[in-house]
């Protein structure tokens, strides 16, 4: 680890007053703000960071999936792979500020703060703004980060089919942001991604600083659960072939066993329908959703593997029949071990604790570190909040995970 | 038990065919069987029954809530106490054939039977088909039996509005069956009920008469889980607030606690509902209803009690708030001992074994047991199918629960 500090911080005023006006775009009536991929909010959410970006003395580039960038280099350094600092404006319904614009507002912050102090980097420093990240109205997420590392075809993702029945190459167009450079146009030296943590682990150990070394693999079941409906009064319950039940001990197993384990697993719930669905009839139908997630692949599928052992015990136990289908699945992302590093030695550097840590949440990094050394640094999210107008990260902190940005970056492009 | 037999037998063919004949009646295009209280449907299978007691020589009377009855009585016997047989001909939406049916057209049957043969009879022998025993378009549910032994006003019940908007005093009045006798015009001096089982006790023990002594009490609850939303992949596990898996805890503890319970208990959660109803988000609240039935009041009021002190418990372990709201609440009946007892005689007598048991389902005959002594006789479902085109009963069955009832009433009117 060769990192040394600049002594050289960003303009934290500058950055807060960007994320408080990015952040009052997009905002209906009732002051909800909701910026989807390639609506006409998401449009002058993407305005406002170019000017922004042209105020920066950046050069503004727009690829065909409509990935926004602001590129600092000089004439001679045309061909050479920059590091790159990214994430995404888009938002979910009804948002907080914070989740992706701060990263990106905070990538441009350092390239800013880096140009006015003078400093020469080796090589392009550039922020991107990447397209649809949260997957709200086009599917999949993180889409604008996929197709810029070849994982998914740029016309493939362009004839996307929303939500709403729009066609995302379509409305990119039409809102003015259907690029010409070909999504992966500059390899990246490295990727550094600054983002809210999403979760409740830094604010409740006090630490400002997350070096994220990896993120969980995901791994995504609809589990099916087949009794026999009958009247609730009438079956004693020895005779009943309860869906209902058979699934209330799947989500008790699932809990007891993630609690109990040795790794970092997490598993939840999060949707259910019974059928027939009436007070008096025993549920003959019980369908679930079943969220697994590990840092580590084999761990992964050891907890797979353990429920379909239960499933098939459970079946055999109660008499019912239970079928599971696979809605998503991806291996764990393990990020560049010298960025992580970097960002320990940042924090270490500027006095600030910090804590290596698994990002539990997708981000535009996972795309990212297949074509390039990747790392994410977490900022705390209080009560864990997001997706949510509640969203809030205090300022301090939101500046300090911005320097620990413009050091790693600096000593990157050194 | 002063019983002994008639040594006579009901018609079986009439009754099946009779049987068979209604069941036709109320069927949509695609053979879907609904015939809802007071509609369209309704009316139909109402003057087939009407036509039937006058070809059976029997008078018929409707009352203001529009039960129909069919009396045979001597003018010498018009202000004595009838034995009354019933039940009702309304059904759920894609009903099977028996439930209600076969009771009213036993009981028919049996009068026919008895009237053809030159019995006479003590005093006036009658059958009732009671309005909206279902409960489905018009709550609550029995509610003709509950306005005749004078438990709701009939006005009150008039007034009700049903799921389709509509009022029954109106639709009553529509199809013609807004009568003119005041509900408990004539107090009967027994009631006996003939019904399906519409539980799957009789057929797995091989017993064609269930001699119903008591009927369960039922306690019906929403429980209201309140924890906190929160990311599925961010949130470990020790840190969270599942009202999920609260939820599955509760569900567990009922089953296992009903089925070690060393009473009768039964225990059902026939609805769930999870919010926000996200793959990967943690519910922050679960709403569920549970079904606690019990032939005893103080083990009802038991079971109620454990599950009061266990919501507690969960809701200190969990971190949860808990809250539960009462949708109903019936104690139990306990039948008339003397016609039990008849019931048993006279199975024993036709050489059927017959076995003592609790109704786990709500009957008119319950409300009727308020103002006179009343009984049950069961008959096998198989499978224990209710409220289901594929609830079934062997003919044989059919025919030997109406010999049964015709000893019954033959006894009750000697």
């Amino acid at each position: 680890m060769t990192f040394s500090s600049l002594n050289l911080s960003i303009h934290g005023s500058r950055l807060l007053r960007h994320i408080q006006q990015l952040g009052k775009i997009g905002r209906d009536p009732g002051g909800q703000l909701t910026r989807l991929a390639a609506s006409d909010n998401d449009k002058c959410g993407r305005d406002a960071l170019i000017a922004w970006i042209k105020e920066a003395g950046l050069e503004a580039a727009v690829d065909r999936i409509g990935n926004i960038f602001g590129i600092w280099r000089a004439p001679s350094q045309e061909h050479q792979a920059p590091v790159l600092i990214g994430s995404h404006i888009d938002t979910v319904i009804n948002a907080g500020v914070y989740d992706g614009c701060y990263g990106v507002l905070a990538g441009l912050e350092v390239i800013r703060t880096l140009r006015e102090a003078g400093f020469t980097p080796s090589r392009p420093i550039a922020v991107a703004a990447f397209t649809n990240e949260e997957g709200v109205r086009y599917a999949p997420d993180m889409m604008g980060s996929l197709v810029y590392a070849g994982g998914l075809q740029a016309t493939e993702a362009l004839a996307s089919v929303g939500t709403d029945g729009s066609v995302l190459g379509e409305e990119l167009a039409r809102i003015g942001y259907a690029g010409t450079e070909e999504p992966g146009f500059m390899k990246p030296h490295a990727y550094v991604e600054l983002h809210i943590e999403q979760g409740p682990v830094l604010e409740s150990m006090d630490i400002p600083i997350g070096a994220v070394e990896n993120l969980q693999g995901i791994s995504w079941q609809r589990v099916t659960i087949e009794g026999v409906a009958n009247h609730a009064g009438t079956t004693p319950m020895p005779m009943r072939k309860d869906a209902g039940h058979a699934a209330a001990r799947v989500i008790t197993f699932l809990r007891d066993r993630a609690i109990h384990s040795q790794t970092p697993a997490v598993a939840t719930v999060g949707c259910i329908r019974f059928e027939p669905d009436a007070i008096n009839v025993i549920p003959s139908r019980a369908t679930f959703t079943v969220d697994l997630r590990n840092p580590d692949e084999q761990s992964l599928q050891a907890e797979e593997a353990a429920l379909d052992e239960y499933l098939t015990e459970l079946a055999n136990a109660e008499g019912v029949t239970i079928t599971t289908e696979r809605m998503a699945r991806f291996e764990p992302v393990i990020f560049d071990a010298a960025i992580v590093g970097l960002v320990e030695a940042a924090a270490r550097q500027r006095g600030l604790t910090s804590k290596r840590m698994t990002s539990g949440a997708g981000h535009d990094a996972q795309m990212m570190a297949r074509i390039c050394p990747a790392a994410i640094i977490f900022v705390p999210s209080i009560d864990g909040i997001s997706h949510n107008p509640n969203e809030h990260t205090p300022e301090p902190d939101l500046v300090a995970g911005a320097n620990v940005l413009l050091d790693v970056i600096a000593d990157l492009a050194r």
